[in-house]
């Protein structure tokens, strides 16, 4: 078999066979395939697309290219939870540690932010004292002990899904339905867990940008999950302006943390409701309505804010922390956004508030970058307020003051605003299972 | 400027801007960047096509990416000739001289064989003593001395070609008509000639295998040369059956001096008739059949003959070689290939011969492979000519015995017989201006 015929077959919209892909799986990971190969076949896949039994095929080979974690030694139905990626989505740091109080193992592993989008992974490093690299044991005891574990990738899982992002990264490729799905769904399947429930975002600051792109997205990744013998569900939600309120490490901790402690009600909120509520359902075979009874519960009880901090205390996190979150460092400088017209938002571009929050140094432009946890946006008006000139938009924390003209000005391009209140978008576009 | 954003553009099928090209162009030479950039964008160019101003500032970028040859120090108009490749192609030996002694001046670079077709250059090589490495001094010293040069790549022609050509040849992006007219144009365009004519193989043995591709790819290289004010023609002629009756580089010598010596007649000698008339009456600006004259007469006078020996004689071959061709080193072995059946050859491809050939040494599998001058083969039989079961189809020769009998099997593949005489081909498609 030759890597070149593989290429010329994709290239002329033939379908490959099981053992094709599993030839080019291998030949990635073991580097016997040459990058500038690899790279043509994905373009090819990009533009010629890939049928599901590729699609599928094709995510197993991923998965299977190294470790995989056996989950076996956990007592219980476990259950794990991916979102696309957002802007202000700090929902792993709610949904977690609620559908662990009702009793669901939450063996969840998580990555870092790129780009305009952040990741689970640093906002817990920014509480002093978190551990994010467990060894697989470590990671399974502790799901035994206390019936939740977040950690960053631990073992070697899919590696080659690895090596495939990258080079799609660099050649504008990831775009791509089937290669999406695959290597999402490569990770989760190698992470082990019974049940998987699928955060899919939607909009300005999302992959995908329309709602028919991710709902084909979402039963793709559906499929191959079912096609594993996994309980699956997706939840499409809205990404078109930030989630919640603050965007940054530390700040997305603490709006965290108003939800677990103190019962703040918002958009974040029901987010959370319906991804915790849907998880429940789903490992626990009850209805959506029994499951949300229970998750409203273990918000209004304090159950999930105890799993909370002990999550945080058993990671080797400061607890203190938690339980004021004042005593979180602060950011040196802060910038009030004044509002310059009258009248109500009529739309905030999530991707670049993303990138203006990167440019305070809470984010990463290249995987090489260092964070700011202190650093970040907190939204004082959201799409379909009412705002004065003058009024205070957000305010923007940073440590280098010579990046808040920057932020200030991109913060402001990714504002619109109009006259009569906009309509109302839905936060929820759909569930699918 | 980001490649990125260029592949992402090409991808989604937008034209790029000629600076986009050129940045492209220059990042590739200068490997700035990423080899797994370049195909994926080659990748999408094959799918997506290039505009022909996409193609065109493509050539000229690839043709400035090196050195030019300044030829404007030659007296009087010079030539070149450029064939896409074949199997039995010795085309250049004879059509060059005939030119130059015409008074057409002939200042042609020659590439190496690779896979089943041949090279002018090894041919060359296979007489003692030529030397195909002159500088660019030399080679227009020797066009201005007397008339004709022959050399391999002299200077650092058009290296982004080069690049490109290699990463192509590896990811199934070779068969791209921009792709191929902007690869052969760039290295014409560099190497100076103010008249170029092009043979363009068609069937079995080219790479273009259908009438309307290759017809097509004529058309945008003669758009192509056009449009630097290059005078240019393009010849399809044949390539289903092989050209001429020898194969193999010392093989091929002889028979072109056959043809300028012997006066042989031949599908080999009417296509080099064409070629040469198309070049001469471009050059001279006279009528086609006023060129046809000259070209006859230049072969029937001898001044042909006598101005391929000149050349061999000013780069260093041994003249005795070509006024004698019994005194060429023969090859060790040498088997009669008999035929299976009674009835007409109804086809004879050419490619599956070319790589019989090959097997016996004749040709390289790679780059780096050795070439045996004296192996090849000999047809003793021919597309339509009628056979009885145990005629001599053909003689392979070579220096080890132990390829023979593959590559007896693998010639005996390419033949098909019928009982009726097959309907003849034309052996030129076509003339285009």
């Amino acid at each position: 078999m030759r890597i070149y015929d593989i290429i010329a077959k994709k290239r002329d919209r033939f379908e490959l066979t099981d053992e094709e892909i599993a030839f080019f799986v291998k030949g990635c990971t073991e580097k016997t395939i040459a990058d500038y190969q690899t790279t043509a076949l994905l373009m090819a896949i990009y533009l010629n697309g890939m049928t599901d039994r590729e699609m599928i095929t094709l995510t197993n080979e991923m998965a299977h290219s190294g470790e995989l974690l056996d989950l076996s030694a956990i007592d219980g139905i476990t259950a794990d939870k991916h979102s696309t990626g957002g802007v202000g989505d700090k929902t792993t740091l709610i949904v977690a540690p609620i559908v662990a109080s009702c009793g669901v193992r939450i063996a969840k592993l998580s990555g870092r932010g790129l780009g305009h989008t952040g990741g689970t992974v640093d906002k817990l490093e920014s509480i002093d004292g978190f551990r994010v690299s467990l060894t697989p044991e470590e990671f399974i005891q502790q799901v035994n002990d206390i019936g939740i574990c977040v950690t960053g990738q631990t073992g070697n899982l899919a590696p080659a899904d690895k090596i495939i992002y990258g080079l799609r990264d660099a050649t504008a490729t990831v775009g791509s339905i089937p290669l999406i799905a695959s290597s999402i769904m490569s990770k989760k399947l190698a992470a082990g867990a019974e049940c998987i429930v699928l955060d899919v975002k939607v909009g300005s600051g999302a992959f995908m940008k329309t709602l028919d792109e991710t709902k084909e997205l979402s039963q793709k990744m559906i499929d191959i999950g079912k096609a594993n013998g996994r309980k699956m569900a997706a939840v499409l939600s809205d990404m078109d302006t930030p989630l919640g309120k603050n965007i940054g490490n530390t700040l997305e901790v603490m709006e965290a943390v108003d939800v677990l402690k103190n019962g703040l009600q918002s958009d974040l909120t029901e987010v959370c409701v319906v991804l915790a509520s849907n998880i429940l359902a789903l490992a626990k075979a009850v209805s959506l309505e029994e499951a949300e009874k229970q998750v409203r519960r273990s918000l209004s009880d304090g159950s999930a804010y105890e799993t909370f901090k002990k999550l945080v205390r058993t990671q080797g996190g400061d607890t203190l922390l938690i339980e004021n979150t004042d005593k979180f460092k602060k950011a040196a400088f802060c910038r009030e956004v004044p509002s310059p017209a009258d009248g109500y938002i009529s739309s905030m571009n999530a991707e670049t508030i993303g990138l203006a929050s990167v440019a305070l140094g809470a984010g990463r432009k290249t995987k090489e970058d260092t964070i700011d946890y202190t650093a970040g946006i907190v939204l004082e008006k959201k799409t379909g307020e009412a705002v004065k000139k003058g009024d205070v938009l957000a305010r923007l924390y940073t440590n280098k003051d010579n990046c808040l003209d920057e932020s200030e000005r991109m913060f402001l391009s990714a504002l619109d605003f109009s006259e009569e209140k906009p309509t109302e978008k839905p936060l929820i576009y759909d569930v699918m299972r």
